[in-house]
């Protein structure tokens, strides 16, 4: 599935399935994030207009899904919470350059595979029966905009460096991450 | 016109009708900065579900209305660019306390008088004949939007604090707000 180099450990979705609450918290914080990020990007190069112009649509959709998640939490009586924070990210983004302009193809690459990630996991959610019906509905929605963030990600990459150049840190940072998904302990959270 | 003690000086619009693209620059950044506002607070203030609700409406707006912003700059051939700052925001912010609950009470109301300057001058450039007509009815658009956000601010703080205890604070940030304004050298920025 996409640029990932390890599937998602099945262990992860029962948990998830017996820890709905959790999981949706975080959700909603990722997607909340996943704004804070674009908008970080946008103030990072706003001279490059292309940039702007496709994050803009991404932070316009990240917003949307915030606020749905923080809706379906409020229906069933949960506030947003304190972010638990994301070590997945945090581990992922360790591979970041400092210097520019390899940094912004860095940033790319980076948000394109946790994008991934969660696609691979929204197909998860949405396709097991341990799921209640409306969530999966949502998830199933959600996975196809994920998706296309993803491909967002890249062909903005594409836009500022040469194809192979993109390609081949694709693989080098999807290496880096399906050494992190290994590790992951599988506890309750979307990168959990 | 709404909670402001002063008016902008007669001269602000002259220059920022001489100076449009960069008014609709430092717009496009206000509105950015607006949408990392209404972020913030969620990030501050994650238990409180109202105003969590209310705000990720407003972050909605102010991205939709940054995605606008910068369509019409692309449209004439500007890309976003350096985001010059924003003193008038940074001296009104200066009145915040560092201490809860009255830091909430503060932020709220801050906001609430930045949306409620922006909705005077929006006002001002909608009925200019100096601007360009299509300039002017965006302009238009926005002001009823940033009325609102004015209220939904002051409706915000009305549900954690006393009335009496929101309108007292708000006559001082108010007359804070004007005497910055009074200062203000009238140069080509939102808030200039």
């Amino acid at each position: 599935m996409l640029c990932l180099k390890v599937q998602t450990h099945p262990e992860w979705l029962d948990i998830a399935a017996a820890n709905m609450p959790a999981i949706m918290r975080d959700h909603a914080h990722c997607e909340k994030k996943a704004a804070l990020n674009a908008l970080n990007l946008i103030m990072r190069y706003p001279d490059k207009t292309a940039l702007v112009r496709e994050v803009i649509t991404i932070l316009e959709e990240e917003t949307a899904h915030f606020k749905l998640m923080v809706g379906e939490l409020e229906q069933r009586g949960f506030s947003l919470g304190l972010d638990k924070g994301n070590p997945y990210a945090q581990q992922l983004s360790s591979i970041v350059s400092k210097q520019e302009p390899q940094r912004l193809l860095d940033l790319l690459l980076v948000d394109c595979l946790i994008e991934a990630r969660s696609c691979e996991r929204f197909t998860l959610l949405a396709a097991s029966e341990a799921i209640p019906e409306d969530l999966r509905g949502i998830y199933h929605s959600l996975m196809a905009s994920e998706e296309g963030h993803y491909m967002t990600f890249v062909d903005i990459a594409k836009q500022y460096f040469p194809t192979e150049v993109v390609e081949k840190r694709l693989e080098e940072i999807a290496t880096h991450e399906a050494s992190i998904v290994r590790a992951l302990k599988n506890f309750p959270a979307m990168h959990g």
